[in-house]
């Protein structure tokens, strides 16, 4: 009744081009600091049982057969055929990718391909940084570098994200920095980098952003559930009040990421805020069984129009099958039983289900 | 089958007197900062598609027509029978009016005659303030018309409100400010101050929430979702806790409005304090179709003999009309849920949903 | 369908030996700062109405009767045969038992007796460091004595436990404290202290929680709801997240306790953790009919094999009853339904379920 016919994935990464034994292939379904506590695995998690349900017909196989079996099915495919199979069955005709993760990684072209879909270039804000610190012998060369390279990349990315922001960056301080005191942190970290080293220097972090918002490409803001290394305590959406603030009516959009578990945080960002932007698709993945749940509470407060879609899928293309399958899922269900109930017209429904699944990442993305 | 007779409205504004277009009124159904982004309408929010669920059949149209052809019809019915015909079908029998919004809204004594039912004041403590402030001349006289003004309004006001005390107040210190500190900052403030200026002191907003609790009559504190201009991460209920504890056995009653993201902090506070009530009410025309899971989680802990509605309405006798009908069918479904899963007894979920509905607020605020 | 066989009930405490009265009674269903609030009661509350719809049955009444008869029965019987009765019927098997609470409570034997089942001692840090100091001379003795019995309780409780941990011990500073700052911690507190002062120091907190890791018997910290006392703005699991870093890999396992009602962040920290597990069960007495929709919140993102049961319960065996029946009806929907949807396989559902009643905690606690 109500099936959106395509999805825009408007955040995820690329897929593994290696063969995965049933270690490095679990590995891969949650974000841990270290291996599973002994007498567990990670196929125990939501993730884990969403990926058996889902990704084991497209390959042959019944659902929820054990992960022995279905790894041994995933080799006798190879990664290539698996990812195609797998890609292809998702649902997904657009993919935005954020290609700033190490590893051997399918980046935008090959994602494409392989999914027979379009993709577009999420420039990792940190990683560009860290690359234009590695070629850049002073601090002047550095920082007009730093601000030629987003420059640059906004003419082609479709948008810029931010992994670090909320923790060392905004949070603290929601105006830009002065160019003094980007001088003087940009001195230090270049003196104390060897190449390839991270960028944390909050002062960096700040002036990144601005120079990003500058460029008047959508900012992708990573909150809530994020990379191992987060701070929990400092990943609720709320604490980029200052700099969402800070930003309103520059022209610029910023979006959301994840946000779970304090979606519902994001989502009233998102309502308070006309240049918010709240993503719902990246916890379903996480979530699984418990998808319709979060959905509906992202669906509280946020405007219909400020909804977007991600799987935040990572290495596995089962993650790009399982976010689309669950949102796809949970979206029908929520929306469906509130059609049921007289609360929602379907036309509304339909239209509601559209714009989130595609029509509003069209709209703010620019997609044609 | 689950279905209390009658509300009492602890806390709602008046409604507008002039005629809205399509404009007016969608900026009515939300409280953001600044108009919808780009592409999107504040109609497509939960507020906007349960305002077209609810109301057009009062006035003589299908539910869910176009938001168009409502307010057509609304500007033919005109202002006033358009509040009429609202305000009477919404099943509250009492409204406590927080009468301290700019613009040119119904008061309380016309809100009761709209109505065709009760209505009682409550008093903004900001409000008073700045009018006591621009009628008085020196220090001495603000803070001795300013004690005077509060315990006359205690008179006759059924309870009394404060917004600012959550960002500014409470969280930063529980106690009373001392004497000096308070002639200070009356000083600096007045000195500062053109006629009309808000009150944002936090040492004046502290001395004026402890004369208020001296007074004796219930304290409403604005918690969770607010007016803009609150920072979100400055308005969970659980930064009250310094203030409750410091109040606690004094004798007079704090009542948590809105609580909403954080709505089971704001129930936890009334499980653990028994001087601590809690709204149920006014996220419920925020989060619409999503109102039965609000209502369940601040049943989870919140003593049922401490929970309030309201509807949080204000502007538009649309938004009193779709608090009041959201919350009795939410209230219907969750414990009519509970009785039919065997985990309640039909007697008793009728006997609190009276409560809620109006019992405890009648004995909160000495309704008869 | 779905319905373990035996439950272990990882956090409780004894049950009251004297008989009790309607308000003594009453004032154990709720962990309230003073006596229900004018024209309430505490039997209207979640737990309240899950004492009435489970225990009146098990002695002989009809569900949902008047908690006067109610007690009346319960005077009938005797306080040692309701006790045998509720605890009997519970399903609870295994009992860890949190024996540092005041009151004339059941020890771990006497709870395994009544109740025909295995109980083992959990031990609360505070209360040793206080019976430490109680019979200690010097400093030096002191601090020699506490680190021994420590050491001495490991080897016969199952467990330790800290109450005030996320108070004032490590959201302040999650490393150990140095030997200068913890001999002056304990001079300090020891000067000041008479017999049976509480240990509230936030560097003896520390030191304590470090010797209690560096035992290898898993520690259990509360977290969300907790005793009165706590700061409410202070309970966040999140807030934990310093000390989690700090113990990883140490091969201690942490227990989140309670966790509810931010009990998402305490199921995400299992999640992000090998060593860190949280509680499923203390939350759900207290939430009563809304026990599902907790229960499965926590089951979004924690992984399965890193989840446990308790009943939390503390001076009534109707307690331990209402937390039994509370998760095993919670558990048999939330993961029936999620089969019912084809999300889950019903084998799958069956393991989680029996994993989560019994056998992680069988593997964490090193119970045969």
């Amino acid at each position: 009744m109500i099936d959106p016919p395509s999805l825009v994935d408007q955040y995820c990464h690329g897929v593994l081009r290696t063969e995965l034994g049933l270690g490095t292939f679990e590995a891969q379904l949650a974000r841990s600091e270290g291996p599973p506590a002994p007498g567990t695995t990670l196929f125990d998690t939501q993730t884990g049982f969403a990926v058996r349900r889902w990704c084991p017909p497209l390959l042959g196989l019944e659902p929820h057969c054990p992960p022995a079996r279905y790894l041994a099915r995933r080799r006798e495919l190879g990664v290539v055929e698996t990812g195609r199979r797998l890609l292809r069955a998702s649902g997904i005709t657009t993919y935005l990718v954020d290609t700033g993760l190490p590893g051997d990684l399918t980046g935008t072209a090959e994602l494409a391909t392989v999914g027979a879909a379009e993709a577009h270039e999420i420039v990792r804000l940190e990683q560009l940084a860290e690359q234009v610190a590695d070629t850049s012998g002073t601090v002047e060369s550095f920082l007009a570098n730093l601000a030629e390279s987003v420059h640059g990349a906004a003419a082609h990315a479709v948008a810029f994200t931010s992994v670090a922001g909320i923790r060392r960056g905004p949070a603290l301080a929601p105006q830009p920095p002065g160019p003094g005191e980007v001088r003087g942190a940009a001195a230090r970290w270049l003196a104390a980098r060897r190449v390839g080293g991270e960028l944390s220097d909050p002062v960096l972090l700040r002036h990144l952003l601005w120079i990003a918002v500058a460029s008047g490409r959508p900012l992708q803001l990573h909150a809530g559930l994020g990379a191992p290394g987060l701070r929990p305590e400092a990943t609720d959406p709320a604490l980029l009040d200052g700099f969402v603030r800070a930003t309103a009516g520059l022209g610029t959009d910023l979006v959301l990421l994840h946000g779970y578990p304090d979606h519902r945080h994001a989502a009233r960002l998102a309502g308070v805020y006309p240049h918010v932007y709240v993503d719902s698709g990246a916890a379903l993945a996480r979530t699984g069984a418990g998808a319709a749940t979060v959905l509906a509470e992202v669906l509280e407060l946020a405007p219909f129009g400020k909804i977007l879609f991600s799987s935040g899928a990572q290495g596995l293309p089962e993650l790009h099958v399982v976010g689309a399958r669950l949102f796809r899922e949970a979206l029908a269900r929520v929306l469906g039983g509130w059609v049921a109930e007289g609360a929602w017209a379907l036309d509304d429904a339909r239209r509601v289900a559209k714009m989130i699944a595609s029509g509003n990442a069209g709209r703010v993305y620019g997609l044609e």
